[in-house]
């Protein structure tokens, strides 16, 4: 795993990099809007759709470091910005920390924290417009929309405090997380210009993924303590939140997930070699519970 | 003016049968926030900014009836829906009441206002991805910015209850509301491929119609009744917000308005009789307060 954390850390200072020229600076008029947004930017995630797009983007022929490509991994990192700040608002989640530190509406305040968010979304759509592909702007808004990301938040917050199905808490893993993990594996895969049939197997490696990540964060949210992980644990349980666990307990669970690596390791066996990135980032997943 | 409220009956009608194609059914899962959306598109608003478009794009020699062009101005009338959701939310105007309705909070709640308006900020680049023209989608995300409406409503915001001078309440204007009338001109030109020349004098009627749009706003909020406004008046003049009534007088502002009017109405002399609707559009937004 040494050649992933060498990855990981190459997409991150590369990400930080173009973060840090995409953003207004603080000191540019209106100051308090560009402090929120580069104070949520750079909070520390780690930045795995970024990873998921550079991975793919390189197994599919093309060079790390190709400006566009770095420009459409920042903008998928202010999209899921955006929707970690509105996610953690009173009105919704109500969590004061998130990696450790106070959120968006405890350090500035509320009402600035649903303005960074939404300014934080309609910059990337400005970036992604500077890209040039209309195909890529269409695949991001359609991830993120009531069909995507907004319909799983939905969702994930009606259900809280009642009884789910299994179906319930797979349409909001599949469509608050996968959705826009699936787009960033595909973003890649559109930019190196892929043919069909290599963009729908990768798009079935990015929805395996996409759902292993919720699966194990879920199981990460029981199991692990505050410390390690950054945020208040055990929270999901407090809340009544749907999750794998809730509804086919931890053992199921873990067992569920290491299923659905396995299936995207063979989503991508045809690429041979030029795999392993993205395999490794899959078992990075997985080993974060086993 | 006969013929203007012909135009205008026009625009709201085509208006209200492309959103009514481009939202999603309230049938459809998950239903609440398709609703809200709904709830809030169909509110009653006059729809000046999708006139402007359409009127643009006719004085420029486009087809009213254009799917495109009826695409970016539902677009433009969606991202001003959103705006005005996130607008009303407690923690920023806390208003209860829109054009005599229940605002989104109140008549849904705060999750779904928040989610809502992320929706349909996100739904309007998917519709303005279609349309398949990367400058309109720089423009309108450009306009929506910090640069641009969110910097306006941020000053807006932190300048309640502040004494302000003229330049702070001019920035507000020029950005919380010209900017997306603004563009909604030049979106409509856009449209319809005019020369340098022609997008840059439709510019100057943008902004020259934005600003006198928001000064004849914040005059009919002291002097009109909230029956007649259908929404709460009186409330600048409460929250202390920074308005030009409240920095130069009524008279001032009223003098001002005209004056904007009138700029607006030379920028377009170029244009012959084709510039007669904008001319109208222009005369209707300063009869509101003669």
């Amino acid at each position: 795993m040494d050649d992933l954390k060498v990855f990981v850390k190459d997409v991150n200072d590369a990400i930080n990099g173009t973060l840090e020229r995409l953003l207004p600076a603080e000191t540019a008029y209106p100051g308090s809007i560009h402090s929120l947004m580069r104070y949520s930017s750079f909070a520390g995630g780690k930045r795995v759709r970024a990873c998921l797009v550079m991975a793919a983007y390189e197994a599919c022929g093309g060079n790390f470091g190709d400006d566009n490509a770095l420009k459409a991994a920042s903008a998928i990192e202010m999209l899921h910005t955006f929707s970690l700040i509105h996610d953690d608002l009173p009105c919704m989640d109500d969590d004061d920390f998130r990696r450790g530190k106070p959120t968006a509406h405890k350090a500035f305040n509320e009402a600035l924290a649903v303005l960074g968010g939404d300014a934080l979304c309609i910059l990337a759509f400005e970036v992604l417009a500077d890209i040039g592909r209309i195909d890529i702007i269409k695949e991001i808004a359609v991830a993120l929309g009531t069909g995507g990301m907004i319909g799983g938040q939905v969702v994930d917050i009606e259900s809280e405090g009642k009884e789910v199905d299994k179906a319930t808490v797979e349409y909001i893993h599949n469509n608050k997380t996968a959705a826009l993990i699936r787009a960033s594996v595909r973003v890649g895969a559109m930019l190196a210009n892929v043919s069909k049939d290599t963009l729908d197997r990768l798009t079935s490696y990015g929805n395996n993924v996409g759902l292993a990540f919720q699966v194990v964060d879920d199981i990460l949210d029981e199991e692990s303590t505050t410390e390690t992980l950054g945020k208040t644990v055990g929270r999901d349980g407090e809340k009544g939140k749907a999750t794998f666990p809730a509804v086919v307990g931890i053992d199921e669970s873990k067992r569920y997930a290491q299923e659905l690596i396995e299936k995207s390791w063979s989503d991508i066996e045809f690429l041979g070699d030029k795999a392993n990135t993205l395999k490794n980032l899959a078992e990075f997943i997985r080993v974060r519970i086993s």
